[in-house]
């Protein structure tokens, strides 16, 4: 058992939780919390740690065993989380590596694009809420927060698992790249000139999410086919950017069923 | 200009911050923010505190100077505040107090109704999306997180000054005592049978949403004239409450402008 804060793997481990570089040099993230484990892909489990409190769990236990794992101390296992009131099971994990072909496995693919999106819990948001509607992959202009961010992981609720993601240059050279694919560009912008659920989503559909306060660049927004509005009544100026997100992708989910 | 954190307004302002209970004796709240000062409503303004940054800036300094005012000096200002990176003016309000009618005051009034939403962030983001969907109010159980909470004030984004809400007991007694306005009470369920774009919002509506953690109770579902379900592929369990929110929300004002 772990007893001691000190000891090399408690500090890596916070490390990893902490920056971004750390993670990327080791290809490694941190995914806290009982469901997070549970629904962890088995190929990408690299070592779990366990708090003494969590050791009497047997439906998690018997899932531990098979993979390389230590008990911590409980007060030392508090100090490796980044939560304020951690569930007792930490997870390392090798970090998932996508192609551009694995997001557009679909036929009509449904895609988000997110550009320079800062807010960890709105990025987590998009991907739980992407799966639930359906989506085939989300990519990130390089500017975006970084999704393995523990904050991220958490608000994904496991559907960082499950949905494909890609960090991509930049919006622009992301349309290029995609131009044979006959995926149209939607991008939510107050100059839009039909209400979001005016068009079609049924083919290959990509939506465009910009920066929490300053939305998309003047370049994203013309790289886009068409440029939509969500309307708002009274004096809101703009949803929250996961919640635009989550408007639109349940619009298309809505489309796509009927 | 005020320069010691020991003034006693700069107490009060921590502890109205803070506690809810000091809200509730004092009937006053704080918004932090230049748009939330700018969007304040004038007959609720009780005093405002000004950073020393903040005292050149002639188009907030013009409204300002139309209500009791005070400067404080920058570091101590940063004391006052619920945010890391506060923006330099903070509004002391008195809490507005709605009655029933004023949330039911149109013909086919889409309101929302809260059981015991715990996340401040959630509480605001269904107010500021509900202000853009054309909710024309929001109840919430005595349970749920305090209105004036600091971080429900800045997730709402001004929303909070426009959207009539009000505390109730509890879901059952509201459905009472709103039996006779001819209002569908609709809940988001796992047992839900119909998809909720299957059901018709044009009517009076409200819609229920539960706790993060737990859902609605039994008593809730039960009170609700319609189980509704949103689709979820993948593996997804459930929706963020805010929003699932959202989503249904936004499906009525679709529905109402078509």
């Amino acid at each position: 058992m772990i007893t001691s804060a000190q000891n090399t793997q408690v500090k890596n481990i916070i490390k990893l939780n902490q920056k971004a570089k750390a993670r990327r040099e080791q290809k490694l993230f941190v995914a806290e919390g009982r469901k997070m484990f549970l629904e962890a892909p088995e190929n990408l489990i690299d070592k779990i740690y366990v708090a003494e409190s969590m050791l009497d769990d047997e439906e998690v236990m018997e899932k531990v065993r098979r993979f390389s794992w230590e008990s911590v101390e409980n007060g030392v296992f508090r100090q490796m989380c980044d939560t304020q009131t951690p569930q007792g099971i930490l997870t390392v994990l090798r970090q998932p590596s996508y192609q551009m072909q694995d997001l557009l496995k679909e036929k009509n693919p449904l895609i988000m694009v997110l550009e320079d999106l800062q807010d960890p819990g709105n990025a987590g948001t998009i991907i739980r809420t992407g799966e639930g509607a359906g989506v085939s992959g989300v990519f990130l202009t390089k500017t975006c927060v970084d999704i393995t961010n523990p904050k991220v992981i958490r608000a994904t609720m496991g559907s960082v698992y499950r949905i494909p993601f890609l960090y991509v240059e930049d919006v622009v050279s992301l349309k290029q790249q995609l131009q044979d694919r006959g995926i149209r560009f939607f991008a939510a912008h107050l100059q839009g000139k039909n209400s979001y659920d005016r068009e079609d989503y049924k083919g290959g559909t990509a939506f465009l999410i910009g920066n929490e306060g300053k939305g998309l660049t003047d370049q994203a927004a013309e790289a886009a086919d068409c440029l939509i509005r969500i309307p708002m009544c009274g004096q809101v100026e703009s949803l929250n950017a996961a919640m635009a997100a989550g408007i639109l992708m349940y619009e298309a989910a809505r489309q796509r069923r009927n």
